[in-house]
């Protein structure tokens, strides 16, 4: 069995190398993700109203004001708590979301396509980076403003630009960011500048008011260093969607965290979630907050490391160091090879210079984490536990449970020896 | 003495360290750099049509053309020829210029001002990144023709962008390039990405003709990956000139090739030149080209190693060594330090992630050079020795020749004691 484990995991892993992630339309979630009726969709594994988090509430609660399903707050909570709007995660759409990871039936959505592995996912358009924002729990009525902002202007101005210009393929993207510093979760950028420099001579093109198109352009090229993230996440689900359902592969195809729990899915039982606490990330604060004003790791950018990027390739990535809060370089390429243990083996695509262009270690083996005791380690943001906070709070690295993985295993084992 | 030239080293390298060059304007060289009568500034140290090299004539013949001085290529060799054209150094008037470094009167410039030290450099704008350009000896149609687009059109788009948006720092843009794999010299991809992602939103203000700012936009963010090279060598050469003069320095303030000599100015002694024959580069080339199509060591962009970026911060720049053919990682980081042994001290406006935040090396001491036998490197693109070719055809390291050195140091010795 052993032999047939390797050939799976050897698949699988050849579909995430060969992956070529391709921007291809802006959508309306209901559309695109099927999203029919009062459904608002988060980050990580599945989790009821009554177990969720501070800032994951807030999210739902801007997802309701924005939808209109509520007037005002107090309503929104008695929607929330009634049980007439459904939770699922993300993940279950075939999409993700940074944080919160709040996707509701009326957001906009990007769409990525991978035609080497037929494989396609979503993610919602980035708020902004810095300020009040849904995903991090926010739900005032700026926050709930930019959501119309992003439906009605952005969104479409960007998918007349795809249109237009074509498909935009994410992976050449992703391995210039990376040879520029960007490990793609926690900094992006050099990911987002390229991504805002491509958008910005055809958008003069399909956006005709002058005020709106300074207005675009300021909100890509000024207001959100972060730019990038979403569709890095979305790039990396529809490389991940490829090996869902490969059958004997013990290769992760889902890490992902609702800020109570962080859940990981295997390539070979793609259904199943295995779950653990969320951990508490190790991390810097910025000035007024500490750990107090922490909420555990929370999000679907995880996906970034179930891909080999983020902290996989923090050896691409001098400048992440102290944003996550890395003592040296050393630390970095440490890190990278150390996850590279846990790994089948290196994507070429994404090569690290300061390695001398070896890949990004990918394909986490579910085998080789319980068997090293090596955890997978994820760069991250952190969102406050208060969700009146409704911003960013620090940032830094945190360490997946080991407890799901041998589960996982332990499934594994099961499900194919059964 | 030696405390005195250690004192005045010590000043000369501060100056380099606290500039903060600012892009403040964009002028015409006729007026910014005083450019009366028939005049062309070229790279590298002083020399006549009769000595120049093929692409040198053809980026002073593409001058001419430009400028109407003769109606056609032979008429403009002709007069050349005739010694009515006057030819100077683009350092003798404060400026730089990369490769040819052809600049004439109608010309526009960048003006660079670090009102820290009170010094203002100027550079031309870029034409493109590829093809046929006047920097590397193409005088046909097509770059003459830009050239008017860039004064008639950019310019003063661009001009227009900074009295709106106020200067640009680019001591701040060029930290943030550094720590996204550019070295400034070879390698400005971050630089142009977040040079022209500044410039997007603004440009909306300014540019009211629809078509005329999506070609100035298509001509940013997609023509001119080495957009940001001009400003980066005027920046340079801002901050070396406020080291020109120091009485008792023997830190370097010019280093320049014109394609025949490697020339070197010190700033204790800033008007006198010493120079060397031009250095075979060292590098790979471009499909169709070998090194019998290449033109000897050419260019003021040695003003980017002056300043201590360039291949003194190879080891900020993973994606520079395939460009230039560095070997490994390891020959970056070797590079980086041997530099560091002719410079007297760091920048810290220039972080080195992969050095833990150690500082570009800056203010090469001619003494050092002159004692361990280290000339100066430069990454360089190679330009072709035929001036019908007109394009790049490969790039490479140089080393500078050491003669100039040990003659700027016996000079040295003899202006201070004698």
């Amino acid at each position: 069995m052993g032999t047939d484990i390797g050939r799976a995991n050897s698949e699988a892993v050849s579909r995430l190398c060969q992956a070529r992630p391709m921007w291809t339309a802006v959508g309306i979630a209901r559309e695109v993700l099927g999203l029919g009726g009062r459904i608002v969709l988060h980050a990580g594994p599945p989790i009821s109203w009554e177990r969720m988090c501070g800032p994951m509430r807030g999210g739902i609660l801007a997802a309701i004001l924005f939808e209109r399903w509520a007037s005002g707050p107090a309503e929104a909570v008695e929607l929330a708590e009634s049980g007439e709007v459904a939770f699922a995660p993300c993940h279950s759409r075939g999409g993700v979301g940074p944080m919160t990871g709040i996707i509701s039936p009326s957001m906009p959505v990007i769409v990525i396509e991978d035609r080497v592995n037929g494989t396609v996912a979503y993610a919602p358009i980035g708020e902004k980076t810095g300020g009040r924002q849904a995903r991090f729990g926010d739900y005032g009525p700026e926050t709930i403003a930019r959501f119309a902002w992003l439906r009605d202007v952005l969104g479409p101005a960007l998918g007349a630009v795809l249109k237009r210009e074509g498909d935009l393929d994410l992976t050449s993207l992703m391995g210039q960011a990376l040879a520029m510093g960007d490990e793609m979760h926690m900094r992006n950028a050099a990911s987002s500048a390229l991504l805002s420099r491509w958008l910005a001579a055809p958008l003069v093109g399909v956006v005709r008011d002058g005020a709106v198109l300074e207005q675009i352009l300021r909100f890509l090229t000024r207001e959100n260093d972060q730019l990038f993230l979403n569709f890095g996440m979305a790039a990396a689900k529809a490389a991940a969607r490829s090996t869902e359902g490969i059958s004997g592969s013990t290769v992760v195809c889902t890490m992902a965290r609702n800020g109570v729990e962080f859940g990981v899915r295997v390539a070979g039982m793609p259904e199943r979630w295995f779950t653990g606490p969320a951990s508490v990330v190790d991390g810097l604060y910025f000035p007024g907050f500490t750990a107090a004003d922490a909420n555990p790791d929370m999000g679907d950018s995880a996906i970034m490391e179930t891909y080999g990027l983020g902290a996989f390739t923090m050896a691409a990535s001098p400048p992440v160091l102290k944003i996550v809060g890395a003592k040296s370089f050393a630390e970095a390429l440490a890190l990278t090879r150390r996850m590279a243990e846990i790994c089948v083996r290196t994507n070429s695509a994404f090569p690290i210079g300061a390695l001398d262009g070896q890949g990004a270690p990918t394909g986490i083996d579910i085998r080789k984490v319980v068997e090293t005791g090596i955890a997978p380690m994820m760069n991250t943001a952190i969102a406050p536990c208060n969700m009146e906070v409704g911003r960013m709070v620090g940032a830094g690295i945190s360490t997946a449970p080991l407890t799901p993985f041998q589960e996982a295993l332990t499934a594994f084992a099961e499900t194919y020896t059964g």
